[in-house]
This record gives structure tokens, sequence and C-alpha cells, in this order.
């Protein structure tokens, strides 16, 4: 039986009935073309639930000793797993539209799961319209972290619209199936988990290890705001809305846009793609807590992983680090606003500089962790430096089919806890960038109303950049329904936003 | 504000995530002709939602001081009140059969009302076919009691199936027009509510009230199955599945039956109609223990309420009384069994001689609390003497309507908790009686099977009566579909059950 890290019990201890600590996604599909939609989804259903041999975790709940989560926890087989209970069957209320579905997936992600079973539930959604339908699945972050439930997604996947699962996808067999094909073909990426492994591995070692200890410490001071030339500017951060207490209910909103838009964006200004998604959400993050809220004086600050590979350089992989990027919220002009942001991105980059590989990936594991790990796990209680986390899932660039139901959009639905109300995910997919948004319903109402600010951000900083064509550029797919913009921010022309998303 | 009352506070201590201590229910309408079914829905619900002064504690929701809920607790009005959190819009996947409904009920049941807002939830759930709906409502015990809520459902229903609702059924004034019917023209009878502020008012002289100690000293005695001739025989409760340690987890099936059948049975040995009913869940009991797990030497004991008032006296007014009552699920043969039941009646109700009606309330109702409420409220940690709690509702024996929609059924959802695995509650209605079954999913499998359990036991006993109409006299009405059934374990002619039950 396989023992928890101590990591995974951080999760457990850590979550409440107002902060669950699970994961999700929810992913749209188009049925392919004849098929009955009753008969397609049953099918699914069966072929899920149809298996003997789970991969771990899946057939696997937690035993905990007498002292609880405190001492000895391991996973061991559910005697009687109960596959009808995991895998649901669920539908929409007409009309159908993204509204009702995300109203959905709000509150299926607001619900804890069930702690004497294997912590997953995947839900088959029925009753879109235009012949979609979507996939919820949730998983504690206990169990699945974020990196694995992506290889479990695309183990379930195919390029092949004609390819046609014979096997449950959490099945062994269609994991060994994937993980031979990954290594026979395309790279696999470093997982979540061989981080998390890292990280254990040197908090066991935590007072022998030099290095380790000078990175924590300056991470810790930085963190705080104090220890000379340790201390970025950009560390103060504002209070603000987005870091109020939370309750149980959550909002969750999600939109799509298209890559090569947001690609370019960032490259007018002399950036990258990152940056433009930064200067994206900072636009509407501002219009956002001007319209409903109130706009700090000073710049929110984002928790972001950037990529601190320089150009040419193949040895250090893919290194990622979290920094908190200033958002500079609290500038008017777009294109000033987003200037300021790559500064403070470059800045966050030179935090790391002279850390081994090992240390960027403990420090930045810590940084994106939810704050309210930190006291179960031993660490500071302060709040992490951020206002709010806007993370980036490395997502697949093809068309994906599962059983030859085309796969539209696929966005993930995080984690917000107490001074963490807001979580913005994003996936690229295909030729889109896929964005989940989820928030406090108490604590940041009308949260929905985000994709409209972010899609007048970007229209903004198109104009700034001089672009002419911007109104063309993001134009809806055909059969996607155009949103109707509420109202304009900057009071100038702009694109509409793929789907309809209040929720 | 508000004060919560001590019984009040007890069931949010004893709530955890695998007992939630909510009750619920879902009643079935059918659409008037004509209407479209979306429209009318939506109407429907914005008319609940639109409401400015809520009957309380609809709009409130719960304070706490620096102690919690061991210190002063009481109920404020929500600063933010968010009717489209409550009052939800839901849907059931084809085929929407009685099965899909169960199973979105039995889901809805089974996870936490979030406490930072008024503890109550109302689902409007389209898809059923035949142009039905289901409405399923869930209120915390701590805000809203069995009584009271019976009480909120029938204000927002007529026997007339032309009235239309101008205010939300939830708001005061409909509260006031139905409070002022009801003292016009029919008799209401005393609520839940009114028992508890009698217990609570007893409770608080406790040791000043030698009446009191005096009953709460036998009934503590005859619980612990000690105190001479106190020790009632039917007290010896054996050890069942039913009394397993339960998760969060839910399974819930309904049913109907016509009330004159079940009746008839009643008299034919001379009986009640709660007699048959006994009779019904005791067959159906021991079926589903021998079917599904082990049937104990020992009949299983059952909490339910009887009248105390006897033939020609109508001085005591509704005197109900908890007894336990020994189901006798031992004996095989159907008419000695109910004998036998009838007789445990009896002696259950000898047990309340010589007490005053107050005593005799404040007894049944400790009786009827959950278990894990006792050791909130200080009094004996022992589980009370019964196995399986089968709760009596008295209901409207009018056909209903909501704005136009006939109410064709309404199901309780009650509290399920450690060690009392299973709740059967039935209402009457109409012509009718509808049985709720709620349990824990995992320590009773396939509890779906009790509602075919339940149409067998009763022709077993019809059989027994010597009833040779027993196969015509329970037929399904048209428009319900008869169940398949599964098997005959009394090997003989039984009549079909009304619904498709299995979730």
């Amino acid at each position: 039986m396989k023992k928890l890290s101590m990591v995974d019990k951080g999760f457990l201890l850590a979550e409440n009935r107002e902060m669950p600590m699970h994961v999700g996604g929810v992913s749209l599909f188009t049925l392919p073309e004849g098929v009955d939609e009753q008969e397609f989804l049953h099918n699914l259903a069966h072929t899920i639930r149809n298996t003997d041999a789970l991969l771990p975790p899946f057939g696997d709940r937690l035993k905990l000793g007498r002292a609880g989560l405190m001492g000895n926890a391991q996973w061991e087989p559910d005697p009687a797993l109960d596959m009808e209970y995991h895998v649901r069957h669920s539908a929409l209320p007409k009309p159908g539209r993204y509204r009702e579905l995300f109203t959905l997936v709000s509150r299926l992600h607001g619900t804890l799961l069930e702690r004497s079973r294997p912590l997953w539930e995947m839900h088959l959604i029925e009753g879109l319209q235009n012949r979609q339908f979507a996939v919820y699945t949730k998983t504690h972050h206990a169990a699945v972290d974020g990196a694995r439930s992506v290889h479990i997604s695309r183990s379930m996947l195919s390029s092949d619209p004609n390819y046609v699962l014979e096997n449950s996808p959490l099945s062994l067999e269609s994991w060994h199936r994937y993980k031979e094909a990954l290594l026979a073909g395309q790279q696999g990426l470093p997982t979540e988990e061989e981080l998390r492994n890292v990280a254990d591995m040197l908090k066991s070692t935590f007072d022998s290890s030099a290095n380790l200890y000078r990175a924590l410490k300056g991470f810790t001071k930085a963190w705080a705001g104090r220890g000379g030339d340790l201390t970025l500017p950009h560390l103060r951060v504002p209070g603000s809305v987005l870091n109020s207490r939370v309750d149980g209910a959550r909002r969750f909103v999600a939109q799509s846009w298209p890559f090569a838009r947001i690609h370019r964006l960032g490259k007018a200004y002399g950036g990258t793609f990152n940056d433009a998604v930064l200067g994206m959400c900072a636009g509407a993050l501002r219009t956002y807590l001007i319209n409903h809220a109130e706009l700090p004086d000073q710049g929110l600050k984002a928790m972001v992983p950037v990529s601190l590979r320089q150009k040419g350089d193949v040895d250090s992989g893919n290194a990622v680090a979290a920094i908190s990027a200033d958002l500079s919220t609290h500038i008017a002009d777009p294109a000033e606003r987003i200037r300021a942001i790559m500064a403070s991105v470059q800045a966050g980059k030179a935090f790391y500089q002279g850390m081994s590989p090992k240390e960027v990936e403990l420090v930045s594991m810590l940084m994106q962790s939810p704050s309210a790990l930190f006291m179960p796990l031993g660490l500071t209680p302060r709040l992490p430096p951020y206002n709010v986390a806007i993370s980036n899932v490395p997502g697949i660039r093809e068309t994906m089919y599962w059983n030859g139901a085309r796969m539209d959009g696929s966005y993930p639905l995080s984690i917000v806890t107490d001074g963490m109300a807001m979580n913005i995910t994003l996936v690229t997919y295909g030729e889109n960038v896929d964005f989940g948004i989820i928030a406090c319903r108490r604590s940041l109402p009308q949260v929905q109303r985000l994709i409209d600010y972010m899609e007048e951000a970007l229209c903004d900083l198109e104009v700034a950049a001089g672009f002419n064509d911007a109104a063309n550029e993001g134009k809806s797919k055909p059969r996607r329904k155009a949103a109707a913009r509420k109202k304009s921010v900057a009071k100038k022309k702009v694109t509409k936003a793929k789907t309809t998303t209040e929720a």
C-alpha cells in the first residue's frame, strides 16, 4: 500500500467545507455524426465503469491509522468499489447553453469528495446545444496532481477520429498503452509528481541541505517583504477583494481565445504569449475591480509560471519557475500597463538567478501551493505574495477525439482558498487557449463578467499596438454563439467573445 | 435576532461530512395542459426567487460568536442573499425515468448545505417523462423542522387548479395568507416546533421537575435494557447491517401505494393502517437481510410513532408517542409476524401509561432524535433502542396544485447517522401513501430493492388474509410504468409496484 506524502496529507489537512482541495476540468465534445446521444453516452459510461484493474489511485481509498492524518496514512484498494458512484450521468436544463453548463459545473465543483471512497468523480453531461456534450472530472489534489490528470485525459483521447476505446481510460491497460506510446514517440513532460517527489526528498533533509536552506531563507525573506536586495519591489501586495475569506459556493466561467491572436499581441510589445496573457488578465481585473469592488492604489500581484530557459539554451530543459508578477492594475493606459508587467516578469526571473534547478523547482512548488497548505506543512503561515494565481498548463496542440467525439475545448477548475478567492488557469488546446476561472461566489460577485472584460482588454491592447484588423482576428467559430457584449469600458470597437459565459 | 435552541445547535454540532443533518422532500408534478415546460419552470423559479421579505429562516444565516456553536448562536439576515444560489434548475439525463430522478436526488441529498448562507436549497428538476417535473427541497434540521416544512409546502400549494401564486411561496406574504386560511378554516395540527419548545422549556428546568425526572429515568432504564418491570421484552435490539457506520453517499428510493389497500389489510388482521405499514416494512426488511446481508436471530426493532388516543376519546387530542416496535423479522410466516408486531405495539403503548401528555411528548421527541444528537445534548450516548426508524408524517388528503401543476406524489428524505443507516418515512397524500427510503449507499447496498420487497410483503399478507383480489388492488395507475419484478421471494402471484425504482 502506497503511503501518502506530506504534501498529499497537507491537502487533506487543509481541506474543510469552505475550501475543498480538489481540482477539476470540464471538456467539451461534439458527438460523431449520425450517432444517437443517449446511446453514445451510455456506452461511454459503460466503458469507463467496466474495468477490473484501475490505474492507482482510482481504485484506492484513504486508510488512516489511529492518529488520523497526523499519523500513518496510506492508499488501500476500496473493498466495495462502486463505479456507478464515481462515473455519473448528468444533464443540463433547457436551453442547454454554456451558461447552464457553467452553473452545473460551479455547483459540482463546490461539493466535497467522499473521503471513504477513491477521491474522484467523473460526470458525463448531456443537454448541450449543437450536438455537444461535456465531461466534468474532479480529483482530489492529494490523490492526483494537475500534471497526472493531464496525462490521464490524454490517455483516453486520440488524434484519430476513428479510434475506439476498448478498455476504460481509467484501467491499467489503457495507462500502459499510453505510456508505451509516449516513450516510443513523443517526449513526455516532467510531471508535477516528479517535482513533488524532489521536494519531499529535499524537505526530509531540510536541515542538512545548505543550498536548500539558503534558497528557502531567501525565499521567505522576499516573501515577507524583508531582506535587503532580496526584497523585490513588486512584492508589495495590496489588499483587495480577491483576498477575502471564502465560503463554500463557487462560480466557474470559461472561454477560449485563438492562441495566434494572443501570441501576435505579445510579439507586438516585444514580449511573449505569456506577457500578453498577463496583459489581458490585468486589464480585465482592473475593469472588474472598478465596476464591482475597489481598485487598489498599487498593482495587483499575480503568481505566474515563467520559463527560465534562455534563447538557444536547450540544456536547462523545461525549467519553469513561479514568480510574482506586478499586474500594474493601477495604470490606466493599456500599453504602459503591459510594459510595466513585462518589466516585473524580468525582475521575477532575476530572483531565481544563482539557484540550482532543484531549488527553482522547490521554491516554485511552494509558491504555487495554496496558502492553506503552509500551516499543516509547518511552514510560514503568511499569505503568499500575490493576489491571484494565473496558471498556464501545457496542453495538446492537435485536435483530439474521444471515441470519435471531437474535443472542442478543455477548461481547468482549480482551488480557491481563504485569502485567494480567485484562480485563473489556462490550457492550450488545438489552435486555442482555453481559460477557466473559478472564484468564491460570495466574495467575488458577478465574476462571470471577467470573460467580457478579458476580451475588452485584449482589444484595447490590440488597438494600442496599432492593429487595425483586431475586430476580425478573434472572430468566433461558426459553431459557437457569439456573446452579446454588455458594455465597452474602453469605448472602442472590439471583437466578440466566442462563448456566452454568464452563469 | 432569534437565538438557536439547544436542539437546533445539537443538529449543527452533530453534523459532519458523512452525516449531513438536513431533511428533504421530492415532489412530483404534472405540467398543466398546453403549457411549455421551459417557460413554466422558468416562471416558477422567477416567482420563488422574487421576494423582498422572506419567511424566517429562509433569509437568515447562522451568526456564531467567538465560542462557535458552544457559545451564543443566532440567526441573522444574510447581507447578500443570493436567491439564484438557493433556487436551482436541474435536469435529468435521458430517458428521464424515476430511476434517473432518484439517482439525482440521492446525490443532492448527500452534499452539505453551505453554512455561511441560509440553510436551504430548492431544485426544480426537468426532464421527466410524461410531462412530469419534480421539485427537491433540502432544509437543515437546525433551521426548519419536519412539520414546518410540511406547512411551507402546503402554503405554496392549492386545491384549486386555477390558483396562480403571485408572491414567492417563501415570502412572508404567502405565509401570512396561508396562516389566515388555516385559522379561518381547517384545524392546524400542532407543529413539531411547538413540541420542541415544550421540550426545551422542560429541559431547562430539568432538575426541578420531578415528573420529568421520573419519565426520563424510566425511559433511560428501559433504553439501557435495565430497570425491572420497566424493561420491555421488545427492547432487546439485535445487531444488524442497518446499524453500521455510514459514509457520506446516499441512496434514495420512493414509491406510492394506495392508502385504501394498506388500510384494508390492517383491518383484516384486526389492526390499524400503521400495523399494516409495519407488516409491509418487516417483510421487506426480512427479505432484504436474507438476500443482501444477514438476518438476525431476533426481530429488528423499529421506532414508530403511534397514536395513544383511545376509541371514543376526543379530549387527548392528537397524542402521538414514539415506540420501539418489534418487527419480528425472525418469523417466517407473514400472518404470525404481523400479529407479533401488533402485540409489541400494544406493549410499547403501555410503556407510556401514567405519563402526562408533556412527558409523552418529550420522551417521544428524544426517541425520534438521531442518536448523534445525544452527545451534544449531554444525554446518554447509547444508541437508541431500535434498528430502523419508520416515520409517518400526516399529509394532505386532497389533490393539490402548484400554479396549476397537479402534485402526483411527495416523498420525504430524512437523515441517516452512524448506527442508523436507513430511514423510512411515509406521507399520506391524496389517495396514496408515499414512501421515501434513504440509506447509506455503502453499508446498505442495493437498498432500491426494498421497494419490490415491500410490494411482495404486502401481497404475502394479503394472501395470508385470504384476499383473492390482491393482484388487482394495487394495480399501477396508467401514467406510471409498472416495474418488472425481479424475483418472487414468496413464490406466489403478486401485484406490480407502480414505479420503476432502481437508482
